[in-house]
């Protein structure tokens, strides 16, 4: 069987797992306070080109999307997020149990299209009752996107500037950072990122860890007492090593963005395939998450060999999934996924 | 100066206030556990023809919504509500607050379109991953709608065959629904309320009281323990006669229906003033809320004579306001806004 | 039968009544901004001898506290309060509801003793895992607490004091407060308790009002935005004036403070009473509530003729009951009582 | 340097860390669905003797028990605590941030005292105001406590029938149940737990695991819908494996209760250690962490060379501290501590 469902269907690199393994008996304090996340922060620091940034480190991505959110805005204060992102449909409600709402804009290809906050932002202001409304203070982004989408660079921009305009902060989800980071078609760097947004997360879990994910406040931001914040949220780790240890090697010589361009160099052969097979694509993607739509009988056969994602029904006979590589998949798997298709 | 900003402008109908009067040195239960609430719920079981009805006072809107929807729902379940309901814009996240997600469908009209409903139910349950989204399990509508239209019997129907089919439960907020009863294009009486909604509350504060809101839970589905619930949420009145005097009394011989009536009489005729000096509806509304695009230099003039309401920006040049009637407006008034507009 | 069981078993004060008939047909703005409101506010901050003070109204006790509470505290801190405090046992909840822990120190006869405040605040700064605790930041008292005691002058100076030294706010529930102002045993005053408190409230329900209280925050320290708070709490009333009209009344002439001096010099006559029949006492206090253990064949007899109020059991054969007088209590209440007795 | 402090301060055992090295590869469905969670069920339930239980994994214990209260909780619903209780001092309120009120009870050498709790329960349902109180549901316990006592046979037995009595269900915080189960002082076995237990967790972090416990509802009564409320609280792992890999483990041939074991036979040598140096005991404790009372000035000399856990100021020279054994504590250290102490 070939496994393309998702990139986190195996465990940790395996530096990763080794630097665990070496370090496994050194006593270090808890909760954060080790050598290890003190290394982790210092070289992400560096990576973002921003040495203001707070860094602290959290076991999942939906985790941190709540926390982050929560502890950001005040409860009368809401976060506008594409119809699409992954706060607003697929984590069962973890920013409303904190009492925030989302607020809605439109999506296109998974993205904030800059014109449209724009809108949203000038009908609320326009708006006579807004004294009954919930502020919006956030924009939550995701990049990649949850269909693999990037923004570009003076996208980004042009967010950014409608942030600052109307005195919100811009929160990016880097569920997959290390896939957008090395894509062949992007121009947006992990400076750039550190630059635009007041607080982005880098993510561990899809990309190399075994779990974790390392939230980055840029502007010297970070809520009061963050590390309470994470406790009352259930969400600090007594043995914090596990993750400061994860990412501490996934800074250490590129290795984060290394292994995230072999998931691309694997989905730009999937790509070709697919496009030659004449599959037809349900969006273009420059990530590693590549959405295909097959006719109902051709899913029959396929899934006798290959275990890919459903993501949604397209029409009574069509539906539409997903194809994705990671930093594990290997050129055989491609090969033998070709042969399949 | 003339008042048609709202429903709200002016105290209670006299027949109400001298009930307060009269009773004011009867000494009685406190908590809603006196003879005067427990006069109104028979009352109101009557007119709803539904003596097996659950019937609790609350004293505003909001509140009444919160308290509803946060004691019906499990934490991981939602609420669908066309993107114009007034839980979903002009609470201030009072839902959320509590939670719970708002989960939009477009609105028509500022109602929900039957179709649209479906299609948001189908498509959820075609969903691969609604493990991990947020359970659609109750539909919360407005009748009157806060643009002033009303359901016809046949979409109530509909939407309750919806709801049945895909097991949610029906909530119909009922701030302004003496209005809805007697308008002259309706279909829908309130026993028909009882039978397609599983809950609903009857507006009080823009009906003759002073304020309170009576909910009714339809089929013996009230939340265990309700009372409790409505403490913890700091709802609880020590003085629960407040509110009963004040539903006993509107519902004492029809009052409420009656002085409902007065408002859709008034509303009429302002419509008609409006049609014939060539005002521009922004909607064709039924009830007592009339929507009316302004060019801004009309809005100054009108202005230094009348109080209206503004609702939204139209374009650069126009507005769009609201005209209000209530069961307190006179012809006088109606007459003197004639000759203004 | 006579009635003893709470002071908010009639309606309001026969003024206020006659205030809410007169201004029945103004037409007023919503939401607070009316003029009586307005009015109400201007006569309490003179009453307060307080200029600065930002003065809101709310319907009841529990949602004033939960409210206050909710919104001057981040989400990690917690409030300090009696073991008896109301918050702490009798409002089912409401404080935890919105996510805050409440702080029990010991009480002593319903009140706070400074020497453990300040032994509970010096623990927690010598607690070598404070990182992992909730943040202790306001202190609650009640006056008259729930057993109808009063705080002294120099207590309140002293637990004010404690306050500042650890940078709590100090706030006051005064569901009763016009009974603890005008009490013989009392030498605080309404300019102190502004003096003292960061935020108090002055209770209108229990003491001649319909329903509302007056939250006064003495320090120019209103949280942000708190009337959109007050809606999200779903506390927002359409009629604000029903609130305003009342307060306005009761600081006409001191009016409030003319009813409260009714309710304690037939408290006094009550005691009076209560001793020389021989009685014994739970508690003394100097206020409108008084504690007395009866016997349960006593409680037989007198249940008959008279309605009180039963507290807690004392023992296999007594338990504690309370008598309440208030502003509406007769002296002819009170002799037929006697006759009781 | 001596290392005491804590038993989190190293990584996992090595086949823990050995199994995940092996299955690295291996391509396994997320969010717990794997073959190693599946086995590791089924270990626990045969370790437990309960065939029927339910049994979730999550990531931290502070975590386990918010979200163990929270959903097996109604929002109007409390816990009963001892006040030395890690839920109700140690976790920054994460129980009451998910809305629920911790009634304390006094504690014994850490534990609830069965009469204490059946006092409290009486009181409460003879407290005549109860409808505005929070219902006490569920009994909290931790075992081994925080001070590293152990409740015995009868005394679970006797809290039970309590529990069973009024109706509340038994939850036991087992962050360190190895060391309980292996202590040379209980008599109380993981079968006896989870037949007197309604919930309890197995825990990992502190017991061998980089992070991990195993929630166990004994009776066939997970909340509705467990891995969705899961997800809701941000909790749930995408390489759910982590976590059934380490379970699967240390439930592999009685490995947890082995190196359990380890932690106790050098306590045991640490006590008599301590014994025969006259040191004083803050309270005498059968498992793995031992309270002393020091000199301030014996502090400063042994912190030269050990680490240990200060606990709380015990008088103006004296401290109480904690020095811990755990699954990885070696003779050696034990020796090198003794010539330092």
């Amino acid at each position: 069987m070939l496994y393309f469902e998702n990139d986190y269907n195996v465990g940790a690199h395996p530096k990763v797992l080794q630097k665990l393994n070496d370090t496994n008996f050194e006593k270090l304090s808890g909760y954060g306070n080790d050598i290890y996340c003190k290394s982790a922060i210092k070289k992400i620091k560096e990576a973002c080109a921003c040495p203001i940034a707070d860094i602290y480190f959290l076991v999942g991505g939906t985790q941190t999307n709540q926390i982050v959110i929560n502890t950001m805005l005040k409860q009368y204060e809401g976060v506008i997020s594409a119809k699409s992102g992954h706060i607003n449909i697929h984590e069962a409600g973890a920013v409303e149990f904190t009492g925030h709402k989302i607020l809605e804009v439109p999506s296109k290809n998974g993205k904030i299209v800059p014109e449209e906050l724009n809108n949203y932002l000038e009908t609320f202001y326009n708006d006579f009752n807004r004294e009954h409304m919930v502020s919006p203070v956030m924009v939550y982004i995701s990049h990649p996107t949850e269909y693999g989408t990037l923004y570009e660079k003076n996208e980004l921009d042009e967010i950014a500037k409608i942030c600052s305009k109307y005195e919100l902060s811009l929160y990016m989800d880097g569920a997959r950072l290390g896939y957008a980071l090395v894509s062949k078609q992007t121009d947006v760097s992990l400076a750039d990122i550190a630059k635009f947004c007041d607080v982005f997360y880098i993510g561990g879990t899809k990309v190399g860890a075994l779990c974790g994910e390392a939230v980055v406040f840029t502007k010297n931001n970070a809520p009061k007492n963050f590390a309470k914040l994470i406790k009352q949220h259930g969400a600090l780790l007594a043995k914090g090593r596990l993750l400061g240890i994860q990412f501490d090697t996934l800074f250490e010589d590129d290795l984060y963005f290394k292994i995230s361009k072999n998931a691309i160099e694997m989905a730009e052969k999937l790509k070709e395939i697919l496009k030659k097979k004449g599959y037809k694509f349900y969006m273009e993607t420059p990530t590693n998450q590549q959405f295909i739509i097959l006719s109902n009988s051709e899913i029959e056969r396929l899934k006798e060999k290959v275990i890919f994602s459903f993501w949604e029904k397209y029409d009574a006979d069509h539906t539409v999934v997903r194809f994705v590589t990671s930093w594990a998949t290997t050129e055989e798997e491609i090969k033998l996924l070709a042969e399949v298709l």
